[in-house]
């Protein structure tokens, strides 16, 4: 059986494009810093506008500052979406985001250099402020767009100079139509590297991402007593940090042995008075988990709030507040098996798996048929200067991206 | 038999006297902040001498700004010293320090109300910067009269503010003459309150004071790996904060099963980055102990330095640092009998018990006979705006002081 010549995207000029993306806050240490309207994305945004206009494609901008340009098709019908974002956390990696976006106008350069005009339109697109670094919440633009957050609340929001988010969008001249937004489409495909170690581990190219894992948030606050570490004695203590030694240890065995997927983390902690004479009269933890099934995360908060009746508290008080929760969203059905079918094509390495991390794709799926492509990271690493994929890895994610269009 | 009248000290003078001294730098809530060389300390200062001069003593500053009041006695020969100081932490209480200097005060003053002239020189000392909350490091002026710390190195040592000790002596003018400094002396006592729980647990007045406890403070570094919280799974973590929670609850039990007196606290603890969704690759914490015994010290030292060994690491890499240690300082075992002796005489209940605090007694115990009075300190809090003692508690406390001077 004879097989059909594939049509592959240029490697080279698509690693070209992501070094040239690159410079738009470059660290010392090869990394990159650009966050989210900030003058590096402002570069960014313009290249990235003007490498789509050499294309042919137009550019238009909406009210949050989200660029969408656009390949016309055959059919006027709603279009195919690729994209995702060009900020960055500080001293972030340099493929974080950024690949997203240039593998979308890579896919595009493949189709106008090989004369094929798509049957419906193709938009690549750079969501505004995905990552949150400089004007939280995180997936700003996609949560305005999905209605989950509110625009006249966000644009109030300011970074730690005070500058508000309208304001520096203004500033950047990136301030467009409401009625550009992203509305009806065909579907959106979002490629991005894993930020995780399992597609490396397990020596795989591509990752078919089925959904973004729900999670919970609590904080933890333990109250003892503060005394003087030289004169009370142990019996007499109401020691803090150690009540809140116990709970972690209570909390990790009771949640360790839930299930083997989930993934849990004590990322914040803070002690006080956080004096070396002095006993902890204060320990505030985040403890945050993320699992699939709703069944499961159902039993890591009666874990969570069952910590309230350790008898492990040393005398302490214990107060549990939930920060805040996601359920798991999962991405549509049929374009998964499409990038599956894609990927399968292409002979590449890969598996159906889960995103941890959440992404502008979660919140675009609540009114979009979307799914998303994984590359693997190496060691695991993201938001950092080490962040790294390999360039073939980069590729073989676009070529998935480039197929699966063709195939549409 | 009958029991000869014993000579006792004003208990409404004391007390008036404390409220007095409460007022420089009386806080809101009835503490007060009177750090060493603050304009606060330079008005207590002048009360005390305007108070000692009052009574016909002499008074002589020394280089150090140490104050010492003399009421002359019957022979030329080495005095009896009574002091403290008048420093306080910030938001400390009206009894830590000022209670010891006051109450040799009161001694002077029911000596000279009763005309009875001391048999050896009565010096009331006032030595500075005892709590080390403005100028690092505590007991300065009491280090440097006892040689352990360099006077041209503590001149320098500065404030917040960057104002230098020396700066601020001079600044509340107390500079005066080395020459004035305490040298020989027949013996040193110092008053004060407990600063834990022990005797008002025991119901008892009066706390004998045979040492002050040897210690040890230990910093614990662990380094992991940061990593994503949602895209890295529980095996292939390197969690800098599970490890410390690890080698914590290790050490705890370790340190529990080697003596019931040993005394250790985990007061400090800062973990990296902080954020709720990053895997903590950092966490550094203090580990100190106090105990009596050197052997035990070094069985303490020795479980601290095994925690590098330990198998609960979690993958992390453990450094211990040591930070500094002090030998447990024995007091003067004649004083110590003198002090018992008198507390019997006056029907006080009491207990010869160990300081786990630091006090200027410890250093000046070098080269003069010394012992401490213990008072109770209510729910053994201190160096905190709750910081009390009764009058009652007060008022014992001096009586055992002046019998004390009597019987000498």
């Amino acid at each position: 059986m004879k097989e059909q010549q594939k049509i592959l995207i240029s490697g080279e000029r698509l690693q070209s494009t992501l070094e040239k993306f690159a410079n738009f806050g470059r660290t010392k240490n090869n990394g990159v810093t650009r966050l989210a309207l900030s003058e590096e994305d402002r570069l960014a945004r313009d290249h990235f506008c003007s490498c789509c206009k050499e294309l042919g494609m137009s550019v238009e901008i909406d009210d949050l500052g989200n660029i969408y340009s656009t390949l016309a098709g055959i059919e006027d019908k709603p279009p195919l979406v690729i994209g995702s974002h060009l900020d960055s956390v500080k001293k972030g990696g340099r493929f974080d985001g950024v690949l997203g976006v240039v593998a979308g106008l890579e896919v595009a350069r493949s189709l106008v250099e090989n004369n094929i005009k798509p049957r419906i339109p193709l938009i690549i697109t750079n969501i505004t402020n995905e990552e949150g670094a400089r004007f939280e919440p995180s997936m700003m633009a996609s949560g305005i767009l999905s209605g989950k957050f509110d625009k006249p609340t966000m644009l109030k929001k300011k970074d730690a100079n005070g500058i508000t988010f309208g304001e520096a969008l203004k500033s950047i001249g990136y301030v467009g139509k409401e009625e550009s937004r992203l509305k009806e489409a065909a579907a959106f495909l979002e490629l991005h590297i894993e930020q995780g170690p399992i597609l490396e581990r397990e020596s795989l190219s591509i990752g078919v991402v089925e959904c973004v894992l729900g999670m919970v948030c609590y904080e933890i606050e333990v109250t003892g007593e503060s005394d003087h570490a030289g004169t009370t004695p142990m019996d007499m203590r109401k020691d803090a940090l150690f009540a809140a030694n116990n709970l972690i240890s209570e909390a990790r065995q009771k949640l360790s042995a839930l299930n083997r997927d989930l993934v849990f983390t004590i990322g914040r902690m803070n002690v006080l008075p956080n004096i070396h004479t002095v006993i902890p009269n204060k320990v505030v933890f985040s403890l945050e988990a993320r699992h699939k099934e709703p069944s499961v995360m159902k039993e890591v908060e009666e874990i969570i709030l069952g910590l309230k009746q350790s008898h492990a508290n040393e005398g302490c008080e214990i107060r549990t507040e939930k920060l805040w929760d996601r359920s798991t969203v999962l991405f549509d059905e049929q374009i998964c098996d499409l990038l599956e079918k894609s990927t399968k094509s292409l002979n590449y390495s890969y598996k159906r798996m889960d995103s941890g991390a959440g992404h502008d794709a979660q919140f675009l799926s609540s009114y979009i048929p979307t799914a998303m492509i994984f590359v693997p990271s190496i060691n695991g690493k993201s938001h950092c200067e080490e962040e790294l994929t390999t360039w073939e890895d980069c590729a073989k994610g676009v070529n998935v991206l480039l197929e699966t269009v063709l195939s549409f």
